[in-house]
């Protein structure tokens, strides 16, 4: 495909309108809701542990306000029990992490105003914290051994470390014609393809950070996943309705059709089971927590029943913010001259379905404690 | 002056014409002059601690192919010892400081076609090492206690954390008209202001560095200085001649000539003396190396003697790399449209001093060691 996952792959930067941090709304509801199990893992290792100095890293930080949430939520729960237990202030040092395409420059310029707002916030249960960045990908190594006590990673697991191989017949044709992700139509081997490609990256994921975690540590990860099998799942639907736009575009000959033929998004959401098989196989962590969540499409739609109460609305707001997720990958396989008309096509395709069905994103929630 | 150098001082990012990164030849020479001294420090410190895990700190590492240099002169130095020694390769851990300023984006970009080269180069001998960025100031704490191993720090600490207060009169009329440093006209108040901000800055440098350090640890610091009065130095002479393309330029009407009265560098250029006096008062470092060495204005001058082979390329060449270190200060001040006529009158001015004397920086190089 000769698409380099790590050098192509990033969130919308900087802070405006189209920016992952104006639209992420999504990823900071489920931030809140997983809080308890996040507290719960701090509590546990800050009690084992007691250290002096604390290591937290969030995999996948992104560049947004969710950034500064998870950070916030570190210093509370610690601040508050080495106040309870009458220890020391310890110091925390954050590492936050994404791939180099990251926009580091706009988190690093935030700190120092998100460092205005925490000292009010805390008040003098603030213990002294120091954050830095970390370029690279969390399928490979980023750490010394036994360096971190706490690896937290919110919605960047169903990433896959590049577009599985495999997706073409030993010819050259691509199998998955029409499609950018698995649905009904595409042939057992893309589905086997994607199946693989995700077994190997969170088995790399799970070897490296077992070799970086301290004895004690642990993690918490946040990734979307699905119930079904893959191509019956929400998942295939949320990317269906934007090959249908795609394709729409193709046959008006807007963009060339081979380009989306050969197009497939290096993404997959597992099913909780095929988590847990890959968790028992490497017998690194012991599985602590496992939640399956549910979220509306739409971040702005509160609700929870199963009526659309604006399916144009719904239509924008899933659009904006997938935008701010996928637009670079799109826009090196197609240019950024389709980028405004896809997206239009994209939320009234998101619209119309939502009038018909509710479909909801699936979340995987799960809790690892390092064997010793 | 309500500039807040924090926000605003940093080298002129990415990897264009006008940038830091393509204009860094002058500091690039001096790491290579430095290697010994660095060695010697890494040897020094490795023999004592034999670490499994090495933490080394690079303070101001701002964005361009130097920042590469040491982390590459560390691994080649540990790499050999460890090897003769036999001992385990340690992991190197290098932390990139630099303000929030800094385009750490490009220094991120640039770290994987940084690691084929250096693969390449060490082969075998090569450690495993991680490297992240490190946003802030380092007039204040920016690492937990005692969590460095080797600071190091290159043509940055004449940089000071503010411009000093004490610059206008009680009626507040400024005292430094029509320059932006010191120099012959300066009154007396403008001198010692400069030098009280120096200590305060340098002291603050000294005392978090100590808390950060590892027991064992040490650092090597390299930056501006003078051999004379502050008033009669190089630096006088080189910032002077860029007073005056603004005194030009206000006297034109270009610019307001209150904006050049009340405008002045936050940068200084100590005496060795001061250096060691400040040091010395704080008592936390055994001073272990102390250099002087000098350098052409321009950056592709490599000669040693006192000859102007050509002063208006000598022109050209410093008014390139000063504009990419001080681009942002002057634009913060007086606008971005002066900037090309500015460095055009500069440059000129600079060959003309260069036809009359082939002035030389003066270059501090100092290795520290941290007290037990």
């Amino acid at each position: 495909m000769g698409m380099k996952v790590e050098q192509v792959l990033h969130m919308v930067g900087g802070a405006g309108e189209t920016s992952y941090a104006t639209n992420s709304r999504l990823q900071e509801k489920t931030i809140y809701r997983t809080k308890p199990i996040l507290d719960n893992a701090i509590e546990e290792m800050y009690r084992t542990l007691l250290p002096e100095r604390l290591v937290v890293a969030d995999l996948g930080c992104s560049s947004g306000p969710n950034t500064f949430l998870v950070i916030s939520e570190v210093l509370g729960v610690v601040g508050e029990l080495r106040r309870r237990l009458e220890q020391k202030p310890p110091e925390i040092q954050f590492f936050l992490n994404d791939l180099p395409g990251n926009d580091f420059n706009n988190v690093f310029r935030s700190l120092e105003r998100y460092g205005k707002t925490i000292e009010e916030e805390k008040g003098e249960l603030l213990v002294p914290y120091y954050v830095v960045g970390v370029p690279g990908s969390f399928y490979g190594r980023l750490f010394p051994c036994r360096s971190v006590h706490l690896f937290h990673s919110s919605y960047c697991l169903m990433w896959l470390s590049q577009v599985p191989q495999g997706l073409e017949s030993d010819h050259g044709v691509p199998l998955n014609k029409g499609n950018i992700y698995i649905t009904e139509t595409s042939p057992p081997q893309v589905v086997e393809a994607y199946q693989e490609q995700y077994r190997r990256d969170f088995s790399s994921f799970l070897k490296s950070r077992y070799a970086e975690l301290s004895v004690g540590g642990g993690m918490v990860l946040t990734f979307l996943g699905r119930k079904k099998h893959p191509a019956n799942g929400d998942l295939s639907l949320l990317w269906g309705l934007l090959a249908e736009a795609l394709n729409s575009m193709a046959s008006e000959g807007v963009i060339a059709e081979d380009k989306v033929d050969s197009f497939n998004l290096p993404f997959y959401g597992p099913s909780m089971q095929e988590v847990k098989s890959v968790i028992h196989d490497e017998g690194l962590f012991d599985l602590d927590q496992a939640q399956i969540l549910e979220s509306n499409w739409d971040p702005f739609d509160d609700s929870e029943d199963d009526l659309a109460y604006d399916n144009v609305a719904n239509g924008k707001n899933v659009a904006r913010y997938i935008r701010a997720v996928i637009e670079p990958l799109i826009a090196h396989q197609f240019g950024d001259a389709i980028l405004d008309e896809l997206f239009l096509r994209y939320a009234d395709n998101v619209s119309k379905h939502c009038l018909k069905v509710k479909t909801k994103f699936t979340i995987l929630v799960i809790g690892l404690k390092r064997k010793a």
